[in-house]
């Protein structure tokens, strides 16, 4: 234990958010009753070598007579914490708790965090490739951009549990949902729409692949040094896939010039964008502003030029939160004992979330975090596929 | 999933051992309430990122207000579970499962499974490592030896958490346990007695160790060829080194030859004795037949000629089980926020849980696994050692 100076005084540790956090936020808990010598000799020796050995002969059956029945890893090295950036895995962990929490309450779903010691891509899919006989589904969250992509890519080839990274897809699912029923609302096409990305990280791409593969033609992504497109010659690998594959009319420059006409802005930067640009997008825009706890644009504002507003913000209207996603959605693979998250599952649960909302208004185009019907309409989506 | 030709049945899933294994045996539970938005906010974003940085700022914090602070991973590559062998990690989770809810029941300690996919001592060390900043403690578990003396001692090495493999030490805790009060039943001096162990793996080098270390001086060690001793030239490293530390009378030959006239014999082999070297002992002599679930030597047969037995098993008296260890020896070192188990601690334990006998007999030298004294006796001694 380290010992702060009198001169050095530690964080302050007053108030309802620490007394929230004291001892931690979950336990382990057993499910079985140990109540004598005969439940210890089933629950544990002799007894359970009879499990063991018939998990050995037909290692499925590990999710019948397992927690990884039920239970879901949230990983993360630490790297790109909410807001925080890299601020290691320890203190991840009340995040990935939380997770925890948000997984067991909403889905179900028993989940533990796993706060990894950070290193090269290949140094944590090894890691975390050891660790996934323990576990029936792994949530990767809070990677940075761009090993996140290559780390999820490389698991999903080399398991055959369901690999998630939130960040990416949980994201790209909620807004997909919300962008449903926002488009009902302003009476526009979904597929017709312009789409203005701010941000080429982790929610970015995945935003514009899961937007594109759900037929919306015209995205547009810009970082923080303009739109991305193929003339640029400072783009890494992520962001060159991206350039290939988005911007269809070959727009060039900045957000200015990516917004102009726009119908619909998502930002997912951590950045600021001016009330003179969402003035200039098309008429009955959509602006997803989704930079937390600081939107990109203050909704009051955003709303005097645009038709739909949302934030990830939980005191104004439609707030788009992962949490409409990720309970259910593993709730069904665990369910359905599938190996895998498809694209159709990602595109079928933002349907189900959408279709929560009977009459979408401006005022709401996404379901409460608290509608209680969201997770088990999700799961249902998601087994039905698999 | 694969599926079992019509010819080929699965294994035998029938009967009580199944159906106590049904869905697992643990489940990962919220302790705070999550009832509105409000709450949301204290344990989620945007409040959970207050704690984050506090961590960040001092690390140290992540044992008060995390579940680091209660939480032990009990880790395998399933290379040695139970009699059973290398049937690897899947088939081993429900041993680790069951260590957990012991754990839980006897320490109030919360525990978590991690089944790896095994490697070499190299891999698994820096897997483990990696994993640490997530718990408070790590108990390696079914890990097989001579791979698990160099596994457990890099952890040490490396992490600022208790590393503690139980196949080795908390085996030789209880053995030392009630050897303490078998020796007060024959009346015999406890540094006096002349010990065979049979087994050269985990638990027999663990065992001569601690014996050693409480002042036991003839230990003498058998592997499956025979005495374990500086004229073999057929040891591994952590043998040779046994035989440098032992057998002091300098014996050579089989198990035979380190029972005549022995005080003590115990078994951790699976191996055998007959009735005929067991009847070569000292008077007065001690039986410890460990293993499980067939002892060396059946109790009643021993009993023919020792005046104290003891066996693994919970249908004979004398039941020697490391749950009457490491629940306590965790809840202490967690209460006391100490870095590692020290063999002092691992000595206070065995005396602690040998105190509880206050009037040892031939048939109690030991505490029932299920007397509630025993962990908080274990958790004090500890804490006041850290």
């Amino acid at each position: 234990m380290t010992t702060a100076l009198a001169s050095e005084p530690g964080p302050d540790t007053s108030g309802p958010v620490f007394a929230a956090h004291e001892g931690g936020k979950l336990e382990s808990v057993p499910t079985k009753p140990l109540r004598d010598r005969k439940d210890l000799a089933l629950l544990y020796t002799p007894g359970v070598a009879d499990v063991c050995r018939a998990i050995a002969q037909d290692p499925d059956l590990s999710h019948r007579y397992t927690t990884r029945r039920n239970t879901v890893a949230v990983i993360t090295d630490g790297t790109a914490v909410l807001g925080l950036g890299d601020i290691g895995p320890v203190a991840a962990l009340p995040v990935m708790e939380g997770k925890s929490v948000l997984f067991k309450h909403f889905g179900d779903v028993d989940s533990v965090p796993v706060c990894l010691e950070s290193g090269t891509v290949e140094e944590l899919v090894d890691a975390i490739a050891r660790l996934a006989p323990t576990y029936g589904g792994i949530n990767l969250e809070d990677i940075s951009a761009p090993r996140c992509f290559e780390i999820e890519r490389r698991l999903q080839e080399r398991l055959d549990i369901p690999v998630f990274h939130d960040d990416q897809h949980g994201t790209a699912i909620v807004v997909l949902a919300a962008l449903i029923n926002a488009a009902t609302v302003v009476d526009k096409p979904l597929e017709s729409l312009r789409v203005a990305i701010s941000g080429a990280g982790a929610a970015g791409v995945a935003i514009a692949g899961l937007l594109r593969r759900r037929g919306v033609q015209d995205v547009v992504v810009c970082d923080s040094r303009g739109i991305v497109e193929p003339g640029r010659d400072d783009l890494v690998e992520h962001k060159r896939r991206l350039a290939a594959t988005t911007n269809p009319r070959g727009l060039s420059g900045g957000l200015g010039e990516a917004l102009q006409d726009a119908d619909v802005f998502v930002g997912v930067s951590g950045g600021t964008v001016s009330e003179d640009l969402i003035a200039q997008m098309a008429d009955r825009s959509i602006v997803f502003a989704l930079a937390n706890p600081d939107p990109e644009v203050h909704p009051d504002v955003a709303a005097r030029h645009a038709a739909v507003v949302a934030t990830g913000r939980s005191d104004f209207p439609n707030q788009i939160n992962n949490v409409l996603a990720f309970p259910g959605l593993f709730r069904g693979v665990l369910d359905s004992g599938a190996p895998a998250i498809t694209e159709a599952m990602k595109l079928a649960t933002a349907a189900a979330i959408a279709a929560l909302v009977e009459h979408p208004t401006a005022g709401e185009v996404i379901p409460s975090v608290f509608d209680e019907r969201v997770a088990p309409a999700v799961a249902a989506a998601v087994a039905e596929l698999a």
